[in-house]
């Protein structure tokens, strides 16, 4: 899995609204309505990151979570934040902004 | 409830050895056995945040957490982020090391 260059990060994020570009990785923020609904959606993150194998740095608090994907060992960002981030989208993102 | 002073705080700290305070909260680390026994640990202490109505800044790392309380109406450590230090070692600390 080789590291993307920053064309192909930015072309690829006018699919992804939320997400931006800088560090080495892509970066996210999202509000929910409470603890609960941020932790829940978590917890669905979670299992998503375990089926790909691949794991964010992320932050919560209160009702706040920010998210960041980069790929250790490509010292980058690869085609797995990518797909890492699809799955998040999916989960955090209400169908009508999707 | 009340800021604790830098004293209040070191002395109750001695209770706590995974515990250390700088700029105005009280911060730990811990290492787990894998991701999914991390995020196991988070779903506990999520539900005793809930239950105690007080919340961490938290990040986690793959399989490490680092957690960092403190009372945002005080501006500083209050008792509230030592009831939530003392539920959230009681699940993570193995027992032997309690």
């Amino acid at each position: 899995m080789s590291k993307l260059s920053k064309e192909d990060i930015e072309k690829k994020l006018l699919r992804f609204p939320d997400w931006e570009y800088f560090d080495e990785a892509i970066h996210a923020e999202f509000e929910f309505e409470s603890f609960k609904d941020c932790f829940s959606a978590m917890s669905r993150i979670a299992f998503e990151c375990e089926a790909l194998n691949h794991h964010p740095e992320w932050t919560n608090v209160y009702n706040v979570l920010n998210i960041s994907l980069s790929t250790h060992e490509a010292d980058g960002v690869t085609n797995k934040d990518f797909k890492l981030a699809e799955a998040i989208d999916a989960i955090v993102v209400p169908e009508d902004e999707d």
